[in-house]
């Protein structure tokens, strides 16, 4: 079976963020006002091969603890769909 | 009112992806098997300001069209919920 994993990983509440900082000045130095809070994360898709949707979600959880996140610093949320 | 705004920014299908490549070799490295098609982008979250939910898509929609990705070689999606 074929699943489509979409993966969010996150930078944890209190962890600096300096892309986002960037990003919200750039923001207001081109006039825009009333927005903030401007967080950046990661978005990823995968495609992964298991026995069941149970297997595939165990897989993309250790791909996540393993290699696409870091837990010290990010946390990570992810849906798994299955495909044709 | 105040809006909290989840954007999702991905490659357009066809853009070469070379952190995506560079983690699919690394996830096979590791062992993994049934494992393709990794495909990174970025996850943004943010809080505007604006007099009405429309207000606050088109300007989510406008700072994603000149800030927050490059319409050259990414799409965007967002989604506008209004928070207390």
């Amino acid at each position: 079976m074929r699943f489509q994993a979409e993966v969010i990983v996150s930078l944890k509440k209190g962890v600096l963020d300096p892309q986002g900082s960037a990003v919200e000045g750039a923001i207001k130095s081109l006039g825009y006002e009333g927005v903030g809070q401007v967080r950046f994360g990661k978005h990823i898709t995968l495609v992964v091969e298991a026995g069941s949707r149970e297997a595939a979600e165990a897989l993309v959880a250790d791909l996540c603890k393993r290699i696409l996140s870091n837990p010290v610093m990010e946390t990570f949320t992810f849906t798994v769909t299955e495909v044709a």
